[in-house]
């Protein structure tokens, strides 16, 4: 490949600079393209979509070994993308990838996921864009996922994706030889238990940490979190249009629309 | 009414417990049913689905006129929700509202919106829940927007929502004489064209507020931002479902599955 020919890679993240899953997705997008990482300078786990709009933003070149590796933004994922299109590349990407997260984004959590929002915001952009989870918090190993990123990205460089949607894909914590296949799934159902702890300040006033389990609400591999824990990867395409549009023809029903004047 | 079957609704938003907005639909759900108000201590616009994960939430009482008006949380708005589900509230609400937000959340702004996100996680909660969004930011009126709310949640509680989903109502900022009617939208495709701006501060070093405007990409009236324009109450309904289902089936043309063991 020529330098012409060589696709240029955003690469971000939620889980910050620092984050091995990010620097993981780097190695592996270095065999196939040039490419910039612009990440947030702080974790960012469950920002979503959230963009900065009350306070300025930061950018600052990040060092790894003495060499320079990319560069930070100190806000949100969200917000490392709007600056990079804007100020940092002098051109379009052709394609950007958020990840290797810390933890999957399958069901519910992929409305609070900072590394699928990166990757929705560049769709936004209109810049083709995935996103890829890691299904652990624990003893991560990003060996087969990073693989997997790389075959995933070669195809949609080559094949492209509608306007407005992107790939989440999700990887089981496993060897490559337990992994039993590649599913395309939806979104599924499985939501969080909230369980917020209260606890008291030395003044004996209370405050409260959120948290939580998923609970476990798919029950075929159509769905991702199902799927994952099959050991499948699960790649749901992920769409800007969150429209209800099943529910949208039974509203007319409602009658609301009865005072349309012409 | 009997106290009984008064229904008990949940009031948030995101631009604060101090937004007009706010104060609009709280006067407007109380001639409807009990009301609790659970809202952001301070503004919260442009948060999405954000969580608050790396810090302690607090929750005050809040007074207005010297009498008690409702709660504030320390966070975001699905935080709000999160807290008042979880240790503010004895039962689950009838019904959860958001808003009225200044500004519309048509378009892409519903990936933004920590208004339209408060009424989601409401959802992914199981309780029926509306998003409410004048669509302006300078000159409100919530007069007719409070009305129509009203409107919109009776029928709401007399007739259900499907789960997972919300219905998100964005009203024009003109007089109800002018309203044309009411139709059901979809999100439409309108988005931000950024404009970041680049500052310097007093040693010289660059900073960057994000910025734009809404660029309308949206040409008929089944489209929220297209209907707003045109003095209609566009009311779309959210699903908590993000996948592309068309895109999905066609995915499974891509060969990827090849690896699947059974």
């Amino acid at each position: 490949m020529t330098a012409r020919t060589k696709p240029h890679i955003l690469v971000s993240n939620d889980d910050g600079i620092e984050g091995p899953g990010l620097h993981a997705l780097v190695a592996s997008m270095k065999k196939i393209g040039a490419v910039t990482v612009v990440a947030p300078a702080e974790p960012q786990s469950g920002k979503s979509h959230a963009m900065t709009l009350g306070e300025p933003l930061r950018i600052r070149e990040y060092q790894k070994n003495n060499r320079f590796f990319g560069y930070t933004v100190s806000g949100t994922p969200v917000d490392c993308i709007k600056v990079a299109l804007s100020h940092i590349l002098d051109e379009k990407p052709d394609l950007i990838v958020s990840g290797i997260n810390y933890g999957s984004n399958t069901a519910m959590n992929s409305l609070y996921s900072g590394t699928v929002a990166a990757a929705r915001e560049g769709a936004i952009q209109q810049v083709p864009s995935l996103a890829f989870s890691l299904t652990t918090y624990e003893n991560a190993d990003f060996t087969y996922a990073a693989k997997f990123a790389r075959q995933l990205v070669r195809e949609t460089l080559r094949r492209g994706l509608p306007p407005d949607t992107i790939l989440s894909a999700n990887i089981p914590n496993v060897p490559e030889s337990e992994i039993r296949g590649v599913l395309f799934t939806r979104q599924g159902r499985s939501r969080w238990e909230e369980s917020a702890i209260e606890r008291h300040d030395m003044y004996g006033n209370p405050y409260y940490w959120l948290g939580g389990s998923l609970q476990l609400h798919d029950s075929d591999l159509s769905e991702d979190e199902y799927a994952v824990r099959h050991n499948y990867v699960a790649v749901t395409p992920i769409a800007c249009d969150m429209t209800d549009h099943r529910f949208r023809s039974e509203l007319e029903t409602w009658g609301l629309q009865n005072t349309i004047k012409k």
